[in-house]
């Protein structure tokens, strides 16, 4: 009794402390909700730098972070920067009514985390409120994602987490079946097996409302590469119009409220390239699942340079997707790739396009047609479209048949795009060109998919969309003197001259060392 | 051979991207060294949020961390924050070389740290020295905090550490011996026991360049209470001197260079209140360490309300401190005290200024004559100047033979105060007073430190140096209806007002409830 009457009372005590302050505008980007308060009068309210506050302004109240200045702002005042100021809205000089928040829920959870206790779903849905409140400052939510790598995360904890990001966003419901999604864990460069799959399975019959990325690192994202043709960032209602009508869209996710925790969790989980295996998931599947899918089918690729370098941790992962999408009532089918090479010839976005194009007019990099072909097969298998073990030569039929094409056409116009005079030599690429021979004869031992998309980012990708690399050669051919091993293509010449030298700084085609030391052997 | 090129290919890719922008002011403190670059130009070059980047201009060059914005600068500039621009010191206008710099090392040591790698002395400092150059991100830091935390450290761990946080700041030899410290690890209120110890240490013929800490949640650190008869910031050169002279200083620590990256460790702590007990003791001893403490005595005062609850931890935290202390040279003894209680009556700097002087005279709070003369004791046995179970009588001595008084006058007088006229009676504390009585007989059941310290904070200490409360009854006491539990002081009507507020909502002294509930069973 007495212990919960205290309690009562310490809340009380800070209830006490409420502050009116001046509004004064900050004019500058912060990085966050974040307020300038004058030291020595913070100080003696108890106030902290990192502390959370309560700003109210007529009807509006926000919560922010407290930042202490000596001289910036005088006592009586707050400063409020860009981000806080055109939430809030008050008026310049006008008072703002500010209040110390109690301590966010989710700090006792964050402990009970690196405690190494379970965390149930109302606890994680607190701790993803928290972040998208902007009430957990970075090294908060740092703690949180150490902790989930450190301590694991439990199949409860990950379907927890899936469902408190999906609910953070907007969603939605085709009210169509069967409604697919597939997914890449990424680093192969030219793999874009999505704008293959994507009309397959929608002139198959099937619902695909795909959000793809933009590239980060990479020397092109599948939204980069769908913007060579038409436009990629569509309001969700029209996004959502288009797949009832034609099967299918292929847009950039980030133009749309789509399990909108996941970026700021990317943002944490960055600076340290820490993974958790349990968000990683949960981050994936809330997109999933935000979308509606049903049956979704994920690429794991395994090899050097990707992320996945160990086919039993991949096994690994390939189970734990199949296992939680269970959990959500998404049916997911994983399978492990080879991530070794980069796949198709062309290395950023238009260069890709054109293979995607090639592929679909029933040409193109071999590579790229078995892969997109084999997941497609897959998802029509999962979907009960038909038998096992038919899929993939249905897949095949969409492509030499030209229904895929023709479904990938009406995407495009769907998008605005213009498909009519569409071809895999229509799309333009850069002007200025160089072509890397070899100098001696040899065999391709390895083409790293991280050199060759930095290289392909000197020449100008993914901004410039006709800059890139275009392979000439394959893992495993044996190459002569004077033989072209690939083409830079920029559309400046200044850029072109960086790639260059980036090229000569280091081997993307490693070939004639490995085949030296291996003759000596 | 092949990785070892390949490595030193990706450092020279990356030291192609170099530039050149125009240095533009942003007049506003950022909390740490931040510059701000137009996002599609940083984009354009491969540079994201919270990538680190070198600056030279002229002969100077700094690390800064990297944010974006669309509008507040445009391309080819370069925004400066406060911090940044005023450890650069560029032409306003005038053009900084940019260059991305490598990843800092730290990363991959605290990635293994997460791993459950032990790391070595080198990897430590290194963390600790990128702290220091503002190159690891708040995120980072709080990763290598949570995993300390979570993983533990090795007693090679925390050596490592506390050496390396000693190399950050500054250090000094007195050449002189014995050096003594003490140091408690707090949250008891009142508990004064440095103001007595150290001059009874310098009147044995000890030396104790001690370095005290303001409060940060509490009513009083010691430097707030010293700082009542005399100044607390003295230069480290005249700290020496005078503790070469004298034998003793009482001074304020953060006026002060000594183990720098301390401040910083504690910034990251706090918010998750994350004490890794690693990280806790290398903290500590640092500071021991740089003052060239030969002896030290640990204070672990265990109970309800302050740190350490659990005597079990106490003795295990004791053997840790004697342990570690012994592999960097420093001769400890912890004493683990009863926390239950606040010590003295006076909670407050003058209040708490008046019982020291108190005891010094010969009278005072028992209590605070008793721990500080135990303590006192258990240093001269440490240090050899007395047979072991002597040192308390000894102690005792230096009080009753006004010995210690007299050195504590003189360390006054040395720090520019005026002890002529000085004696308990005759600091001065805050003219407005408000007494609070018994309304019901019972016994007291709980003094509690922790909602003393907030009414003292409410009545305006430690600011207002003469506000604060006055125990009129200890633990255990019998009182009747009307008998004075205690006494508010504060400099300011209105600030007496909201002590009282708060004083009404909670009942500091548990009293009526316990005994009524004791008087039921």
């Amino acid at each position: 009794m007495i212990k919960s009457d205290y309690k009562m009372a310490k809340e009380k005590v800070f209830a006490l402390k409420k502050l009116s302050l001046r509004a004064q505008h900050l004019d500058l980007m912060a990085g966050g909700t974040i307020v300038l308060l004058n030291a020595q009068q913070a100080n003696q309210n108890d106030i902290y730098t990192g502390y959370r506050i309560i700003l109210r302004s007529g009807r509006r109240s926000i919560t922010a972070m407290v930042d202490l200045t000596n001289d910036m702002v005088q006592p009586g005042a707050i400063g409020l920067f860009h981000e806080a100021w055109s939430e809030l809205k008050p008026e310049k000089g006008g008072m703002i009514e500010v209040e110390l928040t109690s301590r966010p829920e989710s700090i006792e959870y964050i402990k009970n985390k690196l405690d190494g206790k379970e965390l149930d779903p109302h606890q994680i849905q607190t701790i993803i409120g928290e972040v998208m409140q902007n009430r957990l400052s970075e090294g908060e939510m740092s703690a949180y994602m150490t902790s989930c790598y450190i301590r694991g995360m439990s199949d409860n904890e990950v379907v927890g987490l899936t469902n408190a990001i999906v609910h953070t966003g907007d969603r939605f419901d085709l009210k169509r079946s069967p409604v697919l999604d597939k997914h890449c864990i990424g680093g192969v460069a030219g793999n874009r097996t999505t704008m293959v799959i994507v009309p397959i399975m929608a002139a198959a019959g099937c619902y695909m409302p795909k959000t793809s990325s933009r590239a980060i690192t990479s020397a092109a994202g599948t939204a980069d590469t769908m913007e060579t043709l038409c436009q990629v960032t569509l309001p969700i209602d029209e996004m959502v119009a288009q797949v009832r009508k034609i099967g299918a869209c292929i847009v950039w996710g980030g133009a749309i409220n789509l399990a909108s925790a996941d970026d700021k969790l990317i943002k944490i989980r960055n600076p340290l390239s820490l993974d958790p295996k349990g968000v990683l998931l949960a981050s994936i599947l809330a997109k999933k699942k935000s979308v509606g899918a049903q049956y979704c089918i994920i690429d794991i690729p395994v090899g050097r340079g990707v992320k996945i370098q160990d086919v039993h941790e991949a096994r690994n992962l390939a189970k734990d997707f199949i296992n939680i999408g269970k959990r959500l009532g998404i049916q997911i089918e994983a399978l492990i790739t080879n991530g070794e090479n980069p796949i198709g010839r062309g290395i950023g976005p238009a260069l890709e396009c054109r293979d995607v194009l090639a592929v679909l007019e029933g040409s193109g990099p071999v590579d790229l047609r078995d892969k997109s072909c084999q997941m497609a097969g897959t998802l029509m298998e999962l979907a009960g479209k038909c038998k096992k073990g038919e899929g993939h030569a249905i897949a095949q039929r969409m492509i030499d048949s030209k229904k895929a094409l023709a479904k990938f056409k009406q995407i495009v116009d769907a998008q605005g795009g213009d498909s009519r005079k569409l071809n895999a030599h229509s799309v333009p690429i850069g002007s200025h060109r160089f072509t890397l021979k070899a100098e001696r004869p040899g065999r391709i031992s390895h083409l790293d998919s991280k050199m060759l998309s930095r290289l392909a980012r000197a020449a100008g990708a993914p901004s410039d969309r006709g800059a890139g690399v275009y392979l000439h050669c394959n893992h495993g051919d044996v190459v002569r003197p004077g033989d072209p091993l690939l083409d830079l293509y920029s559309e400046s010449e200044s850029k072109l001259d960086l790639a260059i030298k980036v090229l000569k700084t280091y081997e993307a085609v490693e070939l004639e060392k490995v085949v030296l030391d291996s003759l000596r052997e």
